[in-house]
């Protein structure tokens, strides 16, 4: 038996994962200890109940729910597996069973709100200039009141007066606004503004003026994050933007695992939906607090996530989408009521969910695609939207492809041993010195490190490569395995990459064979799906210009994305940066509504690409596996190459 | 002090009047002394609650609620004034106050369930025969299946079915039917039945085929009755016909009093709204109970009824109708989701309101307009619609002209001494010999007779002017004020119309003066209503045809009706009684949707007359108060009043 045993705990949502020898103490101090911030205002004595956390894996070596926990968790939270940090530890009898197990692993989620603020959420992207055409009018009116000459109905007299203001002939009234009009034009001295869809339907009433109170949010829904955008329609301008960690990635991280628990669970849909809805609805009361209006002045609504997400939200089952032939359930743009989806706008507010494209490539990519007016691009254009799911797009302005890769997570800190999300104290850039193997980084907010972010990865890799540390294909160079950078555990040998005594954590940060080997899976999925897609579009032609879309993509350091060939070997100035990317398409589709009938019409133009049934594949990610590629020849710019061994 | 004195109770909501010397006993027992059966399971021990009444008047000299009223009733109830019949009395305290009182009024109104099965409600009506194309139609359709090779999204797949069954190109689907058909479509090998509204409207989607279920509902929401027509819209044929008493008779009998009632009271609106709802629903439970369907089933509804049931069926505010100038807040047919009016249909089934005509002339009155097709007339028509109140539509094809006058209630049994609803027991047709004065008469299921109605007491005043009992000014003659049938009561003369033997009362059934004025200033509304409407249409001719509709126009004799002066002196043969034409209304635009249409082409055509502000009402009025008239030029053919005298 042995004495001491490594323990592995993943920690959720921030994808950190910790290694520890033994477990003596409570979660919350294992936390602290690893300057993981959770909220405890009592200091851990079972009083306050803040520090909630679900055990996802690894439960049966917990002691049982103490009588504190009993208290302090609702009902339903201790059915959904909630425990409180400070309560929860191994318990005693089962010290000894862990040690016999080889790394015994462990799974622990984070309850949000312990975290959130700490995060670095892309909420950004540059709108080219959008024409202003919301479908949101407000219009203020002055209507004739009736007499006994002329007796004529509220309705009758809101339509002559609105005739006045307005070239239309024709107007349908929201059935809600006939319960309020009464009283609000006696009230108002019969002076009111109306607001109005499409030109023709009026959706609601209100007492006086209050024209310049029309304002519309944006909102993405990533599988990670969630970002709502407050627009005023009448100027175009972004008056706030608040976003929220996505709640379901308690539920998985990624779209399958969360498909899987909606298949095993008889109300897994509805327990998605709920959870994802109230979390858009807290970003909706945070950014209306932050302009002084009310939800109910926000009168529309423009959505976009992938199609798991889409359905999710629509509270539509997602499971054919999981499911070989990968069938999602509606492919058009919807319109439909908010309060029918539970969100807290306007209540007869319309709420409108870009089209998708296919299974796994969803209204995020119609977003992108909008938004980046690659329809317009005279070159060939490659965009990759890099997310916890990767799409790509390849197109110009006579063709366009798309597909998606399962290539993203990776590089939010997902199975990378010290990988971590865009969240203070992450390393999100690297320099190594090749003469010394020196190394300088930065990290978030200029924190003490504490894992790496997608950026620093990837820095870390390229620099790696460059000081010969890594060979081609991804393996450590043998010749330095003796230098003290160097440290072998359970007979893996790792890379220290920040030493012990200047992580904010116990122990080195280090990168691992295995991390390399996730980097490589990763970049070979994005190279070897370009590939592909390129292949299937039929042009004749090369990629002439690249756009890198979504947070990671924000953040990236250009050259050394393209030095560990992740994207094709082009000039820099080539290569674009263009922020949240789908989050910018739901804002546009809201700004002007011609954009939702050119999502329907690019829908029809787009050719959706299944890229991992494609025969060519394998032998294109195998290629792609490389650094930058096993033939060197797609990337000739990349000249220190030469100096870097091939295995 | 007097010793006895006579104690006036009106039983709502069957407009019966009794009047009794004392009460030493429980009201229970009096109504039952009255043959007025209700329920009591207990027989009056105040076990089962049964017997519940609301004292609408006369409630201070009660006795205080028992416990077992307090025990039996809700709360919301003893809110809402409802009593025990057996456990309420007049409090011995209070006895000698009320013989101080000069004939005392008391007013009990009888919850709807312990009457209902006695009513005699018109339902029928003949329609004539309408094209079937109602707006409801459903495709059975066998949609192909999904594959790798033709990733097609459900939507898209049910889209390509339908468009080989259907000519459309374009359909919209209703929101719903998307959380539904991905399950659907599984569970029944793909072949699903599509409900389309309006040829392209996707609103529901079912297992299998179920084409042969396809109902609607036209509802007819008097003010005093509910009745609900169950058709299935295949074959246009009315499968079931439901009604009730409409429950709002307990706030008030007539609209003004509902109108008073929600404007006095802050839930007033919602209150009359939610028990029309809750009566409404019970009428489709029993109708689809009848046919063995699901309401769910009925994917659509059709509604009329005045402007003020019409606004309080919407939950809109009616306010503004009851003052002046007297205006509703919508006009136009209107179509709106089922659920958001909580009618129990297939929840996002249509509900179409007929558009109303001015404040007092509502969408009963355009459904009568419809369904007898006026419009078509070569001869000038006049409709009476003799209801709770009464509406008069004078037109041809050439023009039309519709008004109200407060002119129903009386005909209803209201203000009648002894009148009452059409009701087991009620007197609804009189034969009086001249001769002898001896007098014959019929009664609703042939029991024992307890009141007149309203064809009943139009049949006592013609038989009475005939016999001269009556002078053409509606006084009494005075030379047989010594006859038998006549009795003295409390200084008024009454005539005697059934001896106390003959009743299942305990007294005479009489007609007193008063009760006279009330018809005649009831058939003087009618006729100098139809005059001022005759006069305001311009049109140069004479009434030709008349159409007697609502449940009184089925029953009344035309003859007398023509003789009292009621409606104009044209021959018998060109006199129609055309039923429940409003309920027809409702109908056939369930049948047509084009009716609709018409509808809304009707209501820009049809001049609306205010007859009660017109200045020649009033002349008018004063010389229809004669039987039949003032000037008896305009009842040439009644040769019978040479004989009968002026005054």
């Amino acid at each position: 038996m042995k004495n001491k045993t490594d323990i592995v705990i993943d920690i959720e949502p921030i994808s950190r994962r910790i290694i520890i020898n033994q477990i003596e103490t409570s979660i919350l101090e294992v936390l602290l200890d690893f300057s993981i911030q959770i909220k405890s205002l009592c200091g851990g004595i079972g009083k306050c109940g803040k520090c909630k956390i679900i055990v996802q894996e690894g439960n049966k070596f917990l002691n049982p729910l103490s009588s504190a926990e009993k208290s302090l968790l609702t009902r339903e939270e201790i059915q959904n597996g909630w425990r409180l940090a400070c309560e929860t530890k191994i318990a005693t009898e089962n010290k000894n069973k862990l040690k016999e197990i080889n790394q015994p692993q462990f799974r622990i989620y984070l309850s949000e709100n312990l975290l959130q603020e700490d995060f670095k959420i892309l909420t950004s992207g540059k709108i080219k200039d959008t024409l202003l055409n919301p479908s949101i009018k407000k219009l203020f009116i002055d209507v004739e009141k009736p007499s006994l000459n002329k007796p004529i109905p509220d309705e009758e007299r809101v339509l002559m007066a609105l005739k006045l203001e307005n070239d239309k002939d024709i107007f349908n009234f929201n059935f809600n606004v006939f319960k309020e009009i009464s009283s609000i034009l006696r009230e108002s001295d019969h002076k009111i503004t109306i607001v109005l869809r499409n030109g023709n339907e009026i959706i609601s009433c209100e007492a006086g003026k209050t024209t310049d109170e029309n304002f519309g949010i944006a909102i993405d829904i990533g599988t990670t994050t969630l970002v709502g955008y407050l627009i005023n329609l009448n100027d175009g301008k972004t008056y706030s933007v608040a976003s929220r960690l996505n709640p379901q990635t308690q539920f998985g991280e990624d779209i399958i695992t969360r498909i899987t628990y909606i298949k095993n669970n008889p109300d897994g849909l509805k327990k998605l939906n709920s959870i994802l809805i109230e979390a858009l609805n807290e970003i909706v009361v945070e950014n209306c607090n932050k302009v002084n209006i009310k939800p109910s002045q926000i009168y529309e609504a423009t959505i976009v996530g992938n199609s798991v997400m889409h359905h999710i939200f629509l509270g539509l089952n997602p499971i054919s989408i999981g499911l070989s032939p990968y069938i999602p359930i509606i492919q058009h743009g919807l319109n439909v009521e908010a309060k029918k989806v539970d969100l807290n706008i306007f209540p007869e507010g319309n709420a409108y969910t870009l089209p998708i494209i296919a299974g796994f490539v969803g209204a995020d990519t119609l977003g992108v695609i909008l938004s980046s007016e690659i329809d317009k691009e005279e070159e060939l254009t490659l965009i990759i939207d890099i997310g916890t799911n990767g799409e790509i797009v390849i197109g110009n302005k006579t063709s366009i492809a798309a597909g998606s890769c399962a290539a993203g997570s990776a590089l939010e800190g997902a199975h990378i041993k010290d990988g971590m999300r865009a969240a203070s104290g992450a390393i999100d850039s690297v320099k190594i010195n090749p003469e010394n193997l020196d190394i300088s980084f930065t990290t978030i907010n200029n924190k003490k490190p504490m894992g790496l972010c997608g950026s620093g990865l990837i820095d870390a890799v390229a620099e790696m490569l460059k000081a010969k540390i890594i060979a081609q294909n991804g393996n450590f160079n043998k010749n330095l395995i003796g230098n003290n950078r160097f440290v072998k555990k359970n007979s893996e040998v790792e890379f220290i990459l920040v030493k012990k005594n200047q992580t904010s954590l116990n122990r080195d940060i280090t990168i691992s064979q295995n991390d390399i080997r996730e980097i490589q899976m990763s970049k070979a999925a994005f190279y070897a799906g370009t590939k592909v897609i390129l292949k299937n579009l039929n042009i004749d032609s090369q990629i002439k210009k690249i756009s890198l879309a979504g947070a990671f993509g924000n953040y990236i350091n250009k050259e050394n994305a393209k030095f560990i060939g992740m994207i094709p070997d082009i000039p820099n100035e080539k290569i674009f940066q263009i922020g949240n990317a789908a989050g910018m398409g739901a804002q546009i589709c809201l700004l002007n509504k011609d954009f939702r009938i050119k999502a329907e019409k690019l829908l029809k133009v787009i050719k959706y690409v299944e890229i991992s049934t494609k025969k060519e594949f394998q032998k294109e990610f195998a290629e792609a596996m490389y650094f930058p590629h096993f033939n060197l020849k797609y990337f000739p710019s990349l000249i220190e190459y030469s100096n870097i061994p091939k295995r």
